[in-house]
């Protein structure tokens, strides 16, 4: 590592049509990357203005791949969607060779070596609590380990208004995840919360984990390891009529 | 149910950009439906040839919300995503409040109730055998009863070219799921093999899942019944700005 | 289908000593039956006078299996066991070769297709509540998206008595199973509640389930289907010595 | 226990309409028994000659259950079913408050403390193999402790016909279980198999569990640290009508 | 057995540096033995006060295993790690060939024999309760089993100060298990609880299990039975350097 | 990050007696560290020459807790077990307050994001195969993503007596994985195999997981996020007396 000259670049991928959180995102990834990484932040041209729903979801995961199709071409080593619902992770790690990270899966992985149990504190609904886990723990095959879902009723494009009152609630909730859940570890369930951690940590004395940074990480290891996806898991999708008209 | 004179209207979604397979489904669908029922297909103007891959997933699930989300304007009662992959499926479930129903979910759900043990056998790779459960079969959460998947190597714009080729193919790797893999059920992984479950069940004396059939009766119970999905695990996504041009 | 003109005759078996539902449950499920199925309803003549135990279910099962071998042979082409327990449902299976299907399993695996977390109300204790798969849930093998089961407190031959009061019932449970248990899908755990799904479901706004209709709508989708219980997983038992006189 | 000067008494039930293996059986379970226990063998009147499908299974149980219903009134202090699909377990688990003990069940947790994995050689079909948790293994819950089952092909009646060669086919499978199967531990999957597992065991030199000897020392296990089933799992079925007719 | 004069020898491991529950434990042991079994107590010269966490876990481990050599190389039979968090059991059973039980599993394996829900009341801190499977729960592989585990807040040297208290602490917990978590039977989750357990089930009317009693009911089942671990899943560690040493 | 300008220094802690890899190590790791991190490693005075048991884990464990209260004191900002069996994980996270990383548990963690489905190629006996997961992948809860562990018949203070034979016999059996048991991503299972991953990886064409770098990277992660272990769930084991010798 140390030998190395030529920096690994990274393309974080923002995948909503707003770039308001791409200055910050710049500056965030930027300030946390190794030396030897330099991240670049997009944003989609079409799509959805945050990603709360599969709705969401669904509408990101084409313009997504097709960033990361970009990406490939233009020579970055690695790519990080930075969504908690981690939207067209199969399909873009089907679609090119670099590494592809997703930030929910990558907190999720890294919260199950921090504790015993985690929950997922997300921007959802208010008093929305779930003890049971979701399709996307359930894909990931982790259901022993989550502990609960609770929402704190802030929508994603509403979290940057007032981030003391959103550090306070993810914290309220967090709180309860510990005391009536049985969590011992908490994972931020939004890229939008990208920075709060520390502060929450700090309030709940219990570890936090941000899920924009625990991509970085992951996408640098897989760099630096030389780990791309699995092709036999994720195989190259043969060419053949995909009529759609990227318009990016 | 006796008793209604107004038909129900289903709306079934070829997710590809080709009406090559519209007459055969939909005087397959209209065939097996029940009198009460009338059944219409459509194809996308925008989206993959086929789906074979989460990259086609991906690129044919908004089109397929869209066409659910003009389905539910038009009178539809339900909705079939005629797809094994079921591309779009939780996202049209929150888009829309008329059921919508997913083939390869449908056939695994029937599937639990024929036998002990399904293997799927889907068009992937021939020579592909997986005893592991697929991501789609830990979110749906039944690893416990999955045998295993099975590829038969004929791509998804092919299997009519032979279609009794095709069903020996088929009934090759199904035999060998039973013998080897201790499968007692098998799910047929594509919809593009619809009408072919029969014969293959003839062949392999074992039970025999048609995904697109599956997919119809469990639409028309779910119309019959009036249980739509549920609006606490599918809600409504809020209005905000998403920014995409749907040509259809 | 439609072109088909001799209708499919399902028997429907009451596993109780009883023929108080008999008139109720025949018009209940031809009324919600498709036109070509005829449905017939049978009770025991010997048996419990209602099932809420493993013990009901276990005098229930030899004479449900009795009435299915005999429907067998009278030319009925499917066969439900109307009880949420499923009694005697593994043995008919291996006895006969038309399709069995019992109530609870088919509540269950439809309920999978409808929301995330179900959760199961059923006449047991009132008070009772339990967030840990049930045996059932278990040998099904969908503990993962379980949420709770929970018990009105009505011994199910009172159910009737006050059907109003029943429903009040119902809906407050399964109003807390869906507040407090996480649960977006209620499945009624008795098929003595036969009719009042739309009634709670119009109260909980959260669709309900009724496992008399869920299991006939399985029927006649296996009987048109033409799939019948996989004789790998159910293989017909030898022939030997059984000595037991069924008085019916 | 060394002060206990009155034996306990534990009814070992045969759930089989014969009496040819009273005789073996009350050699070999008292042989086995500590000194305070005396142990009496029942046959079935009324009942399948032997247990090798759900359908014997039905059949046995209510029988079984009058059996354990009448030991319990007798001062029994406990009770073995001794087959190993354990009809009627649960039910008269209800039934009574004296500990009622599966053959099944207990070797298989009695399996998980002398190994990682284990094989259930059962006589089912010759060359029947599947990795595949049953629904038995499903019930208790261990699926991820299973390795596979496996059958010998030898009816029940006719295990004792050549017990050499009995003995050396369930080697032949044991043997594959562990070497093809991944097994470490062998649980013998039917109680007419009593008495070979020392031999077994000596051929593969690989633990070997004996079904009617774990279930004999889990009931002396209950009934001196005087540990009943649970109630609240396992309560008091209300009295109501219940019109059997039992001829024993 | 009851043939055979000479006695099984048993060695328990108290893996604590303190000879203060010795005595209790020799007449407790002996008093619960059976007539041909012996019990000798030992506790470790090197290792911690008590265990009540990994920490002191892994200090008695290698400790304990060298006891349970040298209880082989002294002819003893079977070997008990009287501890619920079975300190150094996996390893305990690949040095030697004798049965080597712990409490913790032991307790957990007749638990799954007597309920459908088990909850484990520790020493643990005052208001712990977590309803997620601990990782000693996922090791055997039963979370589908679990109920919870709560904390009493009694340290494991300060049991014995009121054994009053103690039982009245342990039963609150125990109760509010049953009627808070959904538990029907209850684990006593330290060996420091000996002789509590009819006490607790006195007052709580639940099945309560005493760790070292199942314990030392499965080292006598394993002796007579004359079933050892396995050694394809314990295999005898080759020899090689390990510099160590024992002091005792 | 890049502010930063005091190095992160990290104890790599071989959990051997012997010196003969950490010339080896030192170089591996600080070759691949972050530049702001320096790594020390450290071998045990006391302890097994290597591990490959249970028995050799639970003689480490002890010793290398020390080792890391000491770090703890020295001011290491984190540490790393480098032995894939993770000896004395939980305990050391228990001790201390500074992130504690084991190799087994980071290289099966990262294995969630290469691919679906994971094998660990480990130096046990060969011919070894086992399909079921073992209890680290139970106890880290990740049984539905496990494909396999096989061992390549190599005790660990041999595999580098022939590195290109080491690394053919890892790739011969990877490629097993792979083909016969469903692998798509393979994981190193011993730290012994450090720097064997890149030419395992080119042969196989899959992806290799290397667990000592997947350790160092976690650990990184860790140290720059400021996520320390939970201390609900690895509290600090309160005061007592532990008899322990420990010569160093």
């Amino acid at each position: 590592m140390k030998e190395k000259t030529k920096p690994n670049r990274i393309l974080v991928i923002n995948p909503i049509v707003s770039d308001r959180f791409e200055e910050f995102d710049r500056n965030f990834f930027n300030r946390n990357a190794y030396p030897l990484f330099e991240v670049k932040v997009a944003n989609l041209t079409y799509g959805p203005a945050s990603i709360e729903s599969y709705y969401d979801d669904s509408l990101a995961a084409p313009f997504v791949v097709q960033k990361i199709l970009d990406a490939e071409k233009k020579g970055f080593n690695a790519s990080i969607i930075n969504c908690f619902m981690d939207p067209g992770l199969d399909a873009a790690r089907e679609a090119v060779s670099i590494p592809v990270v997703g930030a929910g899966e990558s907190a999720i992985c890294l919260a199950l070596m921090v504790g015993d149990k985690f929950s997922i504190i997300d921007p959802g609904p208010a008093k929305y609590v779930s003890r049971n886990p979701t399709k996307q723990v359930r894909g990931i095959g982790v259901e022993s380990r989550f502990a609960s879902s609770r929402g704190v009723g802030i929508p994603v494009l509403e979290i940057d208004r007032d981030l003391d009152a959103t550090t306070r609630r993810i914290s309220d909730e967090a709180l309860k995840a510990v005391k009536e859940d049985g969590a011992d570890t908490v994972v931020l369930g939004c890229t939008g919360f990208a920075g709060l951690a520390p502060k929450v940590q700090a309030i709940i004395e219990t570890p936090v984990i941000d899920p924009a940074l625990a991509a970085l990480k992951t996408a640098e290891t897989l760099c630096q390891l030389n780990v791309h996806q699995s092709k036999i898991a994720y195989p190259k999708p043969p060419e053949k009529l995909r009529k759609i008209q990227f318009l990016q």
